[in-house]
């Protein structure tokens, strides 16, 4: 799947790039899309008590991005399996590849990991 | 009450000053200050089911603030009644008037507007 | 004119509703729509060499909004004079207005006010 | 090397904790203080037409952290060659281990990588 859309100005720092702690946001806004996309958008998980949480982030910076730039966001579900999930990026403005990243998660609910709820877990074994 | 501190570089951006935005971010430090000093520190508040919700904010920006700049708020309380306060900040380095600035506010609790709780009030009227 | 998306995770407190300080980027974005459908991406009057600075900013928060919530914001120009401009923002959900919002602006050349450039000022004039 | 300071409500988001993105803020902070400490405060690099740059950042996310939570970031170097440096952090409140990571960084001057400035270098090498 792709995500897409434009940096916007308070995006970026004083070096005139993207700040490097606004991809991690980005890659969010990519994941909603994700589960929207498979009839789960996030709002909707929340509603029945769930918290999708983050248990490991990183990303590889291999070029800047600049303000208005309209980047493209290449996202896959990388991992699956009962209680873990995990999604890769690749981060391109045309053809140039600009940052290479991962996320990987868990669901919690009432403040307790709790395996993928079962609807949305066949929905990602899916994908 | 003054509340100091330096300008982080994330907080800037590709003009190579600090974004507007960040402004109403500092305010709510400097409240933050000023409320902990009275004794009634925010997260006090909200353990108490309070939630302080902002009504009106509003800001004149006067000179750019500059990355690493040690900024200083003079933030003072300029109105108070049973449902409602209010603060007046400026925002200087050394002797530059940097913004001034104004934010109302009210306080809820489960979604309604309350009174201020009374504690509260009488430690403000003091201020 | 209309500008138009949803809520953001990243963009909520733990309140559960958007931060204040998210609004001024959200009108930051809906300003960036204006100039960008009128000919005047902000990027291009950058390459030209001029910045956009804000003078003042106000706005006032009439109801929450919450995440992934889809909010218009209806931007008109409210004042035009060559050194000069401001924007009127009113933040709706559906028919609900959420928030009331004002912007002013200048032009920066070299560090420099300047008057707004002569094309941009006509295509304004226009609006 | 301990950078300390208290959560933010900004930083907080709609799940009631520290949103994962501003994490990367804090290390910046902590990043900061290293270099102050050092005699380098990024600012002067800046000065001297210095911009140091993330090449790649990863954090494993422990445990959550609650508004107004005052956290200790243990910062050390972990890798330093003419080219590039990196970090390790720990994130506790109190003796729990809030999260762990790693950035890395070159320096550009011009758009260009270069060596790390000699004088840093021979500091960092004493660190």
């Amino acid at each position: 799947m792709i995500y897409s859309r434009r940096v916007h100005f308070y995006e970026t720092d004083a070096q005139g790039v993207v700040h490097h702690s606004n991809y991690f946001r980005y890659f969010e806004e990519a994941r909603d899309k994700f589960f929207r996309e498979r009839g789960y958008p996030y709002s909707k998980l929340r509603e029945a008590g769930y918290e999708v949480v983050l248990l490991e982030a990183r990303c590889s910076f291999k070029k800047p991005l600049l303000f208005d730039e309209l980047f493209n966001i290449h996202i896959k579900l990388s991992e699956l399996n009962r209680y873990k999930f995990s999604f890769e990026y690749e981060v391109f403005v045309e053809e140039e590849l600009k940052a290479v990243a991962y996320t990987a998660h868990c669901v919690i609910k009432e403040g307790k990991i709790v395996s993928i709820p079962r609807d949305l877990l066949h929905e990602l074994q899916g994908a």
